[in-house]
C-alpha cells in the first residue's frame, strides 16, 4: 500500500495549484496528484480548441512544475475515500494512505432533467475532457447550423470560436442580456453588439423548450414570450452552467454539502474533517460583499483558494484566508476585452445596496490618435452610505483584464471614493488612458459629485 | 480689472486637471486658466512627434472638457503675481484678482552649465512648447546623425521614435542601465535589449565632454572610463532631466522652495500661502516610503495632485490628501510595455531597508500558445522585516501599463506578502497569464519562502 503525506484528487486548476502550493510551503512532505487524465486541458482555453487554436494539443496544462517541485502525478481514478483509515482505493492500483487530503474534483456541466432531445446525438456539452472535446471538434467540423444554449462566458465564447470557422452560430439565452450574471445590460449590451457584428445571431430573451430530431438533432425548438419556433440545428450546445462534482466526497462522512451541492469549507479551505480540504468548483463559495453562497467557477478563484488550502495544511494563518469570493471574470471578443468584479449594479439593488453608480467612457490610448486606440468603458458601483467600491465592470482593448484586476484590488482593500479620487496611477500614451483622463478616476467623480450631496 | 474666484497658472496636465477638479467640486465658483500657448502639447505623447506621429497638431490637449465645464480659458502670460493684493498682472491685458491661486508652472529642460556647446545650433532640448517642437521636427528632418544625451523615459522614447525615422542614433548614458532611475540593471536590461535590436547605439557608462562645431554641431565628445572619443552628429538632444519653472511663485513672499527647487506645499498641495496652492512639476514631492524629497515628474502625478488641490481648495478634507508620491513609470517600446513602481532594488538597499526581492518570468497569454503571446516579467521588492511591497517592476506585452498600476495601488494600500499570495484576480487566455502561473503572486511566492525563514 502506498503511502503520501498530502493526496491532491484532481488535475485540474485547482488540483495542480493546491499540489504546487503544498510542496512549496511544505518541502518536506511528499505530496502525490491522482488524476484522471493522462493530458489536462487548461480550462480557460477550452472554448479556443473549437476555433483559434489547431487542435487540443495546444490547450495543454503542462506536468513540468509538478514533475520539477518534486509532486507524484498518478494517473488513475480513485473510486472511494475513507475517512476513519485516510485512504484512497483506486481502480487501476490497489490504495494510498493520506495524512491530509485536498478534493479538487471540479465541477461537471449541467444537462438540465426537464430538456427533452439532450440524449441526441451532436447535442454536446463544454467539459473539461479532452477526449471528449477532441471527438466533439471532429465532428463539429462538418456541421453547418450550430446552436449554443445559454450566453454566459462558456457560451458566448464558444460561439465566437465556432462562428471563425464559418459556421452559422445562433446563441440563445434566456435573460435579457448576454452575460447576465457578471454584467449589467448596459455594458453587456456592447459585448451582444460585437457578437451580432461577427454574424452570430443573438436570441436574447429566448428560452430552449425541446431539442428535436431522430438519432441526431435536427432542430430545435425555441421559445420567445408566447411564441415557439423551430430552428434547424446540426448540432447543439449547451452551456446551461456546471454543478460541482462531489460524489467522491460523499464517502466521506464527517463533510457536509451547502443547498447548492458544494462541499462546505470554511476560510481556511477545511472541510468540516479536520484532515480534509476542498479546493476549485466543488469548494463552497460565499459572495465577498452579500456574504450568500456563491456559485462562481473560475480557475483564478480555484488557484487563489489552492494557495490558501496549500498554505494551512499543517499550520493555520489567520492572515492566509479567503473571506469571501469577489469573482473577478474577463474575457475577450474579437480583440475587445470585458472584465467584471465584485457586485453587478443589479445585483447590488437587488440584494438590498442603497448605491451610487458612475460610468465613463473614453479611449485606451493617449492621444487618440496614436496606435489603434481602443474605446474603453469603465462602471463602478459604490455604497451610498459609505462610499467603498461593491464592484465595476469595464469594456476595452487588451489592457482591460489588468484593468478589471484593479477594481478587484480596490474592492479586496474595501477602498472608497475618496482613496479613488487621490488614487497614484501611471500613464503611457501606448499602454494607458491619459492621466487627465484615466477612465477609474473619472467614473469615480461621477460617483462623488452624488456621494457628496448628502 | 478682472476678478476670478480661482485662478490656474499653467495649461499643462496639471493646470487643466486642477481646473476642471475645481470646477467639479465647487461648480459656484468661477475658475480662470492663464497660460501662454494656444494650443497645449500632450506631454507624455511629446517623443511621438518625432515618429509615430505625423505632425504636432495629432499631439493636442483638448479644450473641451474646460469650456464644457465652464472654466475660462485666458490665453496670455502672467507676468508677476502679488500675494498681497491677490493679484496676477498679465502681460497683454491687464490684472486678474483671485480668491485662490493654484501655480501648475511646470518644469523646463535643464542644461548643465558645464556642457560646452550647448548654445550650438541643432542642439535641442525636450520643451512642451510645440512651437519650438515644431521647428525642431522640420529641421530633424534633414539631418541623419543624431546623439541623444541621457537614457531616461525621454531619452529611450526620443531615440527609439527617431530611429523608425531612419536616423543613426545614438544614446549616451553616464550610469551602466537605461532607465536608471526608475528600474534595476536586470530589468532595464531588457529595454536595452529592445533598443540594441532596434539598431540604437546604446553608449552606457558614457559621459558626455563637450559638444563640438562652429556654428552648427558637428561631433561630440564622449568619455568611457579614462578613453576620449569624438562622435559624428548633425543634431544633439539633451535629455537630461528637467527643473521645476518657479521664476513666477518668487513673487510671493511667503512661498519657501526646498532645496531642489520645488515650491514647498503640504499634504493638501498647500503652499506656505493659505490662498495658494502649488500642483504638478512646480510643487515638492516626498517619497512614499523613504519621506525624502523626490524629483519625479509625471503627468499622472501632477493629475493625482491637481484633484487634491482642487478639492481642498475650500474645504479640507483628511481623506483627500497626497501622503507621499510613488511614482508610477510606465513606456513602451516597439511595443513591449515596461513599468515600475516604488523603490527598485538598488534604491531600497541604498535607503538602508532591509529586503527581499522576488522576480518572475512567464508570458502575458494562456496557453501561451495562443495569439502572440508576450514575455513578461515581474520584479517585487518586500521589506524583510515586515513583508510590505516597497515597489516593483514589469515587463510585458500592451498590459503592463495596467499590470504596474496594479503594483502602484498593492504599494498604495502598504499590502504585505501575505495579501498577495492570497490575492483575488481575474484571468483570461487572450488577456493575461494564467491564474497558476500569475506574475504577481509567483513573485510574491518566490518572496515568501524567504520570508518564512526567520
Amino acid at each position: 500500500m502506498k503511502s503520501t503525506d498530502v493526496l491532491v484528487i484532481g488535475g485540474s486548476a485547482a488540483g495542480l495549484a493546491s499540489a504546487l502550493a503544498s510542496k512549496s510551503h511544505y518541502p518536506e512532505k511528499s505530496v502525490t496528484l491522482v488524476r484522471l487524465e493522462t493530458k489536462v486541458a487548461i480550462p480557460c482555453g477550452i472554448p479556443y480548441i473549437f476555433g483559434t487554436l489547431e487542435n487540443t494539443d495546444q490547450d495543454i496544462l503542462p506536468d513540468g512544475g509538478l514533475i520539477k517541485s518534486g509532486v507524484e502525478i498518478v494517473i488513475d481514478e480513485v473510486i472511494s475515500l475513507s475517512g476513519e483509515t485516510k485512504t484512497a482505493t483506486l481502480k487501476g492500483a490497489g490504495e494510498i494512505v493520506y495524512d491530509k487530503l485536498i478534493l479538487a474534483t471540479g465541477s461537471r456541466p449541467v444537462v438540465p432533467g426537464w430538456l427533452k432531445g439532450a440524449e441526441l446525438e451532436n447535442v454536446y456539452t463544454v467539459p473539461k475532457d479532452l477526449v471528449y472535446l477532441d471527438a466533439m471538434k471532429k465532428k463539429l467540423e462538418s456541421k453547418k447550423n450550430i446552436v449554443v444554449i445559454g450566453a454566459g462566458f462558456i457560451g458566448i465564447e464558444m460561439s465566437d470560436e465556432l462562428k471563425k470557422t464559418g459556421k452559422n452560430v445562433s446563441l440563445v439565452e434566456l435573460q435579457s442580456n448576454v452575460l447576465p450574471l457578471a454584467f449589467d445590460p448596459d455594458v453587456a449590451s456592447e459585448a451582444e453588439t460585437i457578437l451580432k457584428e461577427r454574424g452570430i445571431n443573438v436570441l436574447t430573451d429566448h428560452g430552449v423548450k425541446e431539442i428535436l430530431g431522430k438519432e441526431q438533432v435536427e432542430s430545435i425548438k425555441i421559445t420567445h414570450g408566447d411564441k415557439e419556433e423551430i430552428m434547424e440545428a446540426d448540432a447543439v450546445i449547451l452551456s446551461m452552467g456546471y454543478a460541482p462534482n462531489v460524489d467522491l466526497a460523499r464517502d466521506l462522512e464527517d463533510i457536509t454539502f451547502n443547498r447548492d451541492g458544494f462541499i462546505k469549507v470554511d476560510e481556511y479551505m477545511r472541510t468540516d474533517h479536520a484532515d480534509v480540504f476542498a479546493v476549485g468548483d466543488c469548494a463552497e463559495k460565499r459572495d465577498f460583499f452579500t456574504r450568500k453562497r456563491s456559485k462562481a467557477m473560475l480557475a483564478s478563484i480555484a488557484c487563489a483558494e489552492a494557495r490558501v488550502a496549500g498554505m494551512n495544511l499543517y499550520k493555520l494563518s489567520t492572515l492566509k484566508t479567503i473571506s469571501g469570493t469577489i469573482a473577478i471574470f474577463s474575457t475577450a471578443l474579437n480583440g475587445t476585452g470585458f472584465g467584471a468584479a465584485g457586485l453587478t449594479e443589479t445585483l447590488a439593488r437587488k440584494e438590498g445596496f442603497d448605491i451610487i453608480v458612475g460610468k465613463f467612457e473614453g479611449v485606451d490610448r493617449h492621444p487618440g490618435m496614436l496606435n489603434k486606440p481602443h474605446k474603453q468603458i469603465v462602471k463602478l458601483i459604490a455604497g451610498r452610505e459609505n462610499g467603498i467600491i461593491l464592484g465595476g465592470e469595464v469594456m476595452g482593448g487588451s489592457s482591460a483584464g489588468e484593468l478589471i484586476n484593479i477594481i478587484g484590488l480596490i474592492i479586496q482593500n474595501k477602498m472608497n471614493i475618496n482613496s479613488l479620487l487621490t488614487l497614484q496611477i501611471g500613464t503611457h500614451p501606448m499602454l494607458t488612458a491619459s492621466p487627465a483622463a484615466y477612465p477609474l478616476t473619472k467614473a469615480a467623480e461621477v460617483i462623488a459629485k452624488e456621494f457628496w450631496k448628502h
